[in-house]
């Protein structure tokens, strides 16, 4: 699959409401539980959203316009969430989560981007030259791969109450 | 996170509305494609889902109930929805889950299942003896696994434009 922009905003507008349709009213047991030492919970991840919103990809886009190569992208915190989410529930983190991106998904659309713009560059502190287009594709794939992950960190949390069925679900051991 | 008929259900009756707002309206190459030879599509899931509905979960709480471990259960075609759902798109497919889905839980609650109950036994074809509580974990896991594969299915349809960030996405090579 070729990446395409409104293809990009049919998944990037839609995952607000797929985690609310996951997440919300539901008992800390299933939201507040992760995988282990130095993994996500489903809370956590919400988080790790809202500061992606933020402080990464609206501003990661708006440097590869500006700048280009010029300048290199600030590193991404991946732990910034849990100081920011402390004190509040999930359903605050949804509500604000939805709001964060529908206001950047407007400024997105705003820009009229080109597929000229796709090609445009930036440097990634880490992985060097990359386009818009990849940057764009990345954020389409990290909220999917979130939505996974957290499907699969509740699941992880009946593990134990499978029995013998844990054979048949290799995601189980991920 | 232990066994409780309650948080069971909090997952089944919303697993129909995850998957309507993860897949609804969306275009075919995020619905149709797979992730190679015999890997199921999300509308392959979709069927997959209708099929454990009308055939499985249902019928072996069922079977425990009123025969024990003195029948064995029908074994699961795990392909049986490639003919079932021939000719359909995915939007029926949402809504044929959503209604067997409804029509199951009024059902099982109707039971007004019991701690005795939880520990009844019934015998798999593969695995032997179960419980009546191990086999409603794995329908809550079995539904969350595959909201996991379907939002991992996804994510892969975009693995070559999101270029070199893609080595920092573990969950893209399962």
């Amino acid at each position: 699959m070729q990446f395409n922009l409104d293809k990009s905003y049919e998944i990037l507008e839609r995952t607000p409401a797929v985690l609310k349709s996951l997440l919300k009213d539901l008992g800390d047991e299933w939201v507040m539980n992760n995988e282990g030492p130095e993994t996500f919970s489903p809370f956590d991840v919400l988080g790790h959203l809202i500061h992606g919103e933020k402080t990464d990809w609206p501003d990661r886009i708006a440097m590869i316009l500006e700048y280009g190569t010029s300048k290199t992208f600030v590193p991404y915190d991946r732990f910034a969430m849990y100081e920011a989410s402390k004190g509040k529930n999930a359903e605050q983190l949804l509500n604000e989560f939805e709001a964060m991106r529908r206001k950047n998904m407007h400024w997105v659309r705003s820009l009229n981007l080109t597929e000229t713009d796709f090609d445009k560059k930036g440097i990634h502190p880490n992985l060097g030259e990359v386009t818009l287009r990849q940057l764009i594709s990345t954020w389409v794939i990290h909220d999917l791969t979130h939505i996974a992950q957290v499907a699969r960190v509740m699941a992880k949390q009946y593990k134990e109450e499978m029995g013998p069925w844990i054979e048949f679900f290799r995601i189980m051991s991920f």
